[in-house]
């Protein structure tokens, strides 16, 4: 017997077989329901408020997430209540996972276009009895003059080639790389397309590049369709753990967001898939494994190693990606299990490895990649920061999205001053936010150096958990109450203790002092909202010289299209991933003693 | 409303939705009846007989082929009869293509095994936090103490590797060509087998090979199902023209005919088609292109220009071929339009290019291919010769088949005697048969030098058609009347003119005298059953020296199981590509002279 789940205030409706989770409803029609933990219970994240419809009572993980007066408001975890018959729904604005502020910009850099894809214009005279050659002998035979004699073409490509010098009265326009034939068109204005994409955990940052100029004509952003099995990677690679066919399932989501975000943008400027004829996919080495195919289980598991670190440049059509018939997929190095090819864009895009100057890059995530230029030497590490400054495990955190609140200073009387993306009322704290809160708490005295709040103070109290707290913003009309408590705080330095470890680490390998440093750059969305003075002050930068940090965006998007449309770029990456050795963080020496350090407020 | 059909002696049932005749309802079961012509009402062979059902008055055609006496016996032209209604059918034994007396046995050349696919066992120590090397960077290093350093590897076999390096305790079994790892398995004891097949327009002739000892372990020969859409080579490239998806499924039922005799062979040897490691498939360049999977509507209209002509070696699985995950097709060279790659094998066999004796090489069908070696240098010439060795335009023609005579002797008398395959009721007259009439025909004076029957002798008559006949078997009980008539004269001195012809010019070309000739080598099931006096005495071949004809059975497929096993072999079927000189003997000087004169009994 089939009954129907009506998700308001979308107006979505879903017609049920058999009992499931609202969680699992939600996502099959679609809605990105926030679920951090992946529905296992833990995160307390995925609100929905029971309209109509018979529930069975709030479970215990409900009751110890969720406040007397949430449940008696009918607030439930999507995750742990079960539909059995019709009901109607309500999704928080909490709950949804938003558009968020995705940046698609990168620090621009100069590059002159030399696409590894490329085209070229054939004319032939066609056979005769007194010409017998064979159809592809005849093209090999034009192209020597081009000095192209020796490029090789699939079995599909020699057919099409037949079929298309009959078409278009043995004129033809070969699309080519270094190697191999492409895809044969007739001989008509083509203009070669290239799609470059950072496939982040969280967004998929895609742009439409000309090869001939080398432009970019569209870029967008879009959520990774993968956040519904799991915000963060771990979860995403625990369901591969639990059931190998979620891998291949992770695989169709993300191809399938590229797919739709390409076609959105193909769309926006005129063209169609088929034009574009190239393809460089960057990402963290579980992105990249799964848009990929390869296994990812051992990237689960210690010692985490990749399938494999070398660049690969498979068929567009072997891993789903719409293009061109016979375009490849350029996939960059990965340097290893937690230092992806959007690492190597990134330092890439900034210019690492053509300079001598002493340069730190850091791109913080739920796993922050660190990378130190020092001595004709570029060294990486990962380290397990958490998804803190994303807002995750923060009791009001989310990612930068409107209704986040991006900075906070504290006034003389204690009292918070809160700046808010779009304007509107507050619905929670994102990673810049709480960086400024806790070195704004620092700064008036509010947390001691082990990052204690005082309870002494007057705008400290004691929330209904025991939990010693600061109210951010007071509830009100259209505004739900914001507080910070101990256990926000110690997330926070917990995750700026863990990023600390790394860059000491990296400075005492490379026998560097930190006012040594000529440049800092910091890459993603966190890095341009973050105060780079307060990134200091709680201790998460070490004390460098003054204004040498930059934040660059989205560099790895940067990074993608430059290997996208350059071969000269594409040589520069393999050296620069031949160059960049990887530093194992939990093997150094005395890793405790530096994380122990690194967490004092 | 759906009605059925029934056809016996098999006893096959046919559910149909629709009206259709039942040549289409036979080819629809599977069963292979008889059309030379592909349904067009020409050939006036698929005779079926109605038991039960209601059906249309019979054609004009079917007036025009068959005689009132089998029409009152209710017996049609399957191509011509439309089944619209439950109906039971009974088809003679004439209809039916019956198992072949097909060779798979070729001139046995020996050759030391050398494949192109072997196999390399790895062992590697697993990774630890103090060892992260990548999965396939750990294979490549290990590869490198084989010298196999440069060996690629696809996606899914990178994959595979990193699966199977879990599975099996860091110990593998790596098989590969000379420049890809094809397939990862667990370290145990594999054979690997190769599979050959000459693919012609009839028969498929299929071989396993074992590739490590270059033994043969199993051959199969299977009628092509391509037949089903004509028996000859224009009939079929006829229904592409009509409708280019009948490529696709020209391709298929090839294709799925070598998978079946392949499986079958399996099952024999106790493996399955997962241990064939490689292919090589050899045939007519039509032949070739379908099985590829490459245009053909070229090869079927003046100038006839293959796609290609160079050596292709793609995936198996890319034109459908079961075999190991990763295994590649060895599609060797075709000459040109109508001299393909059955050809080549067929002169790699002989040994052609590899000595300096003067040699010619003939391959009798549809198209006889012909070589002559002479002075360091091949030619070939494909020359349309008709299929009337094959036993087709003749009245009461068959192929080598039970129930064919295959040699006649004529006595004083005028009276014939016949040798019948399978010592049986003959039922039809094969190439060979009708060689050693014309023959003796000659030799007693019963046709004259322009072919003609002796009207005037006391054993020739005139039929019911007003021809010119020989009664070669009388009718009896279980025998039909088997007769030979001015018309099927005419059809095979049309024949070999059309060879002789090609014989001629190459001799002319080569600027030789056919008594200079060592040796000639004649290929397929023809030139086995041939009387090479019989076919010197019609002037099939030239005035050459005693016992130099040696028939090599099917040449072809040896030549294809050398090429299977061995990179020396496929390097020298290379060059000896490279050193035949195709002919046109359309365009040659005097070409009508050569075929005039070659057509004189």
């Amino acid at each position: 017997m089939s009954f129907t789940l009506e998700f308001e205030p979308l107006g979505i409706r879903l017609v049920c077989d058999q009992p499931l989770t609202l969680l699992e409803a939600a996502h099959q029609t679609g809605i990105q329901l926030r679920s951090e933990c992946g529905g296992k219970g833990t995160c307390g994240k995925c609100h929905i408020q029971l309209l109509e419809g018979t529930f069975d009572s709030p479970t215990p993980i409900e009751q110890k997430h969720l406040t007397p007066a949430q449940l008696s408001s009918r607030l439930r975890l999507a995750c742990r209540t079960i539909a059995r018959s019709d009901a109607k729904l309500n999704i928080p604005p909490e709950s949804l996972i938003q558009e968020q502020v995705l940046q698609t910009e990168g620090a621009a850099h100069e590059f002159a276009p030399d696409p590894a894809v490329q085209q070229v214009f054939v004319k032939l005279s066609p056979p005769s009895l007194a010409d017998l050659q064979a159809d592809w002998q005849r093209v090999q035979s034009a192209l020597q003059t081009h000095n192209l004699g020796n490029l090789k073409a699939s079995l599909p490509v020699i057919c099409s080639i037949r079929n298309e010098l009959r078409r278009s009265q043995w004129k033809i326009n070969l699309i080519h790389n270094d190697k191999e034939i492409l895809h044969a068109l007739p001989q008509t204005n083509f203009i070669p397309v290239g799609l470059a994409v950072d496939v982040g955990s969280t967004k998929l940052a895609c742009y439409l590049v000309d090869l001939t100029s080398g432009k970019t004509i569209a870029a967008l952003g879009v959520i990774n369709p993968q956040i519904s099995f799991g915000e963060d990677i771990m979860s995403r690679l625990g369901a591969v753990l639990e059931d190998e066919k979620n891998a291949h399932e992770l695989q169709n989501a993300v191809i399938s967001g590229i797919n739709c975000a390409c076609q959105d943008m193909c769309t926006s400027v005129n063209i169609t898939p088929n034009s574009i004829v190239d393809v460089c996919l960057v990402g963290n080495t579980a992105m990249h494994h799964l848009f990929l195919g390869l296994p990812v289980q051992p990237l689960a598991q210690s010692p985490f190693v990749p399938a494999l670190t070398s660049a690969l440049y498979p068929r567009a059509q072997a891993i789903g990606i719409q293009a061109m018939p016979g375009a490849r997929v350029y996939a960059p190095p990965v340097i290893a299990g937690f230092v992806g090819s959007d690492h190597l864009a990134f330092l890439l895009a900034s210019g690492f490895g053509t300079d001598s100057r002493t340069r730190l890059g850091i791109d913080i995530g739920t796993n922050t990649e660190i990378a130190l230029q020092s001595n004709n030497r570029i060294v990486s590490v990962s380290t397990a920061s958490g998804p803190a400054f994303e807002g995750a495990h923060i009791r009001f955190g989310m990612r930068a999205a409107p209704g986040a609140i991006e900075h906070i200073t504290i006034a003389k009387d204690g009292r918070a001053v809160c700046q808010v993306i779009g304007n509107q009322p507050a619905v929670g704290i994102c990673g810049s936010g709480i960086l400024d809160a806790v070195a704004e708490f620092r700064l008036t005295g509010l947390i001691n150096e082990r990052g204690r709040l005082d309870k002494n103070s007057p705008v400290i109290f004691k929330d209904s958990d025991g939990q010693l707290s600061y109210q951010l913003i007071q509830a009100g009309e259209n505004q739900r109450e914001i507080n910070i408590d101990q256990k926000d705080i110690d997330q926070i330095l917990l995750a700026k203790g863990a990023i600390r470890a790394g860059i000491d680490i990296l400075l005492d390998d490379l026998k560097i002092k930190a006012e040594e440093i000529d440049e800092v750059v910091i890459a993603g969305a966190f890095g341009s909202y973050m105060n780079p003075d307060h990134a200091m002050r709680i201790g998460l930068l070490p004390p460098i010289k003054k204004d040498c940090v930059h934040a660059v965006g989205n560099a790895a998007g940067m990074g993608a299209r430059m290997m996208l449309a350059s071969m000269e770029m594409r040589a520069r990456a393999l050296e620069l991933a031949h160059k960049i050795e990887y530093l194992e963080l939990t093997v150094y020496p005395d890793f405790p003693l530096f994380f122990a350090k690194g967490i004092r407020a």
